[in-house]
């Protein structure tokens, strides 16, 4: 079996994309990032979405994005709520939001060619999406190809000719509900994934209801970015998202 | 004044490029990474020389490379002694040590560009060097340009036009020599820098002696890659490297 890594923040996205990695026929390898984030609650979606998802390994990388600060995802910087434009496309405007981590996508995509060569793997997965997201610099296509050139005359393994590293971004110009109903169709339960970047506290921690199995005592905002274009991609999908918003 | 990050290990390579980011004019801001190594005292290194060098931050970014694997420098494997063609280029002979760390400069760079992009600093500065080096890919000039290149499609600061970021590596044509003549004209202090891969204990903890006052208890093994470019380096430029070798 070829092996791929995939790079899992227990998003929804990225949760797909490991879905469809799978389905490629690969032998998957699940990177996700302890950085620093405001809520640990993506973390453990993560490793429920590796778990059921029957990767190969789940490594937790631990790095702290606050030393370097500028986003309000690491920071102490209210994340935006209820902002229209979000849905329209920043991009679109040349606006990028504060929720924006300085160079993420390239922290973690390197950590993933690290590991991709030690396990002699060729193939690097990534979640990013040029369409429905917040415009984000690091999600557009040619940023990704840059990124895969430089990863080719990064490595000992391209230089010495053993293979040639592909970034692989399945998602990148699919529609949000396009990729809701593709991981469905791929069998993948969304109740396990986490997008809301601001979790409301809804009861004690220990105490859930059947609907969140996997964020105990927390609902998602349904208000900041990452919640609109959910609730947005579920409607359009025409399917019924597993999580209960505090709105 | 002009803004720089400079990406410091504590060796004789980036501490004089901090010396000539310094002499260039620019505030530095110095980044470390505590990433697993075998021995901390190039921690201790890094710490000496950027407050010896009068940096405006040092920052020091745990990230555990160990769960990468795949180097010497992080893994449990044997790092190689008095092997001759360190001196005369593995690149040369198409051999890459294993003292090679899986994207190692790429994993650094990023979380430079990240901290760049959040001071509002346009200039990064590595101490890749291309000449007497022990054949690493993320050393040489076609890599250092794909990064910055991918660097300016990969961030907010770029896309919205306030500037375009430069990878500095005012080291990449320099002989080892010639490195050690300029970090000497500037005024660094060569006892403060630490080069070993695998450092030798010599004297109980807290009993150092005048001549390694940073290195307390260890002696550069003298045998290493590391340790071998080091001294033809100061043989070479007529000087006294101020750190006594075990062997």
């Amino acid at each position: 079996m070829k092996k791929a890594v995939v790079l899992l923040s227990g998003g929804l996205d990225s949760s797909t994309t490991l879905a469809i990695a799978k389905a490629e026929g690969y032998d998957t390898y699940a990177l996700t990032f302890d950085y620093g984030q405001r809520h640990r609650i993506e973390l453990e979606a993560a490793a429920r979405v590796a778990q059921s998802l029957g990767v190969k390994k789940h490594l937790v990388i631990g790095c702290n994005l606050r030393g370097i600060g500028g986003s309000a995802l690491t920071d102490d910087i209210d994340v935006p709520k209820d902002i229209s434009s979000a849905l329209t496309g920043f991009h679109a405007s040349g606006m990028i939001p504060v929720t924006y981590v300085p160079a993420r996508n390239t922290i973690f995509l390197s950590f993933a060619l690290g590991w991709a060569e030690a396990l002699s793997s060729a193939d690097i997965f990534i979640g990013a999406n040029a369409v429905d997201y917040s415009g984000y610099p690091d999600c557009r296509p040619e940023y990704l190809k840059a990124f895969e050139t430089m990863a080719n005359l990064a490595t000992k393994a391209s230089v010495e000719g053993k293979f040639r590293f592909t970034i692989h971004a399945p998602l990148l110009r699919m529609s949000k509900s396009d990729i809701i109903k593709t991981g469905y169709a791929l069998g993948l339960d969304y109740a396990l994934t986490w997008s809301c970047y601001d979790p409301v506290q809804t009861a004690p921690a220990g105490v859930s209801s059947d609907r969140k199995p996997a964020m105990t005592g927390y609902a998602p905002c349904g208000r900041c970015d990452s919640c609109m274009f959910r609730k947005k991609g579920f409607e359009e999908a025409g399917l019924q998202d597993p999580l209960e918003y505090a709105v």
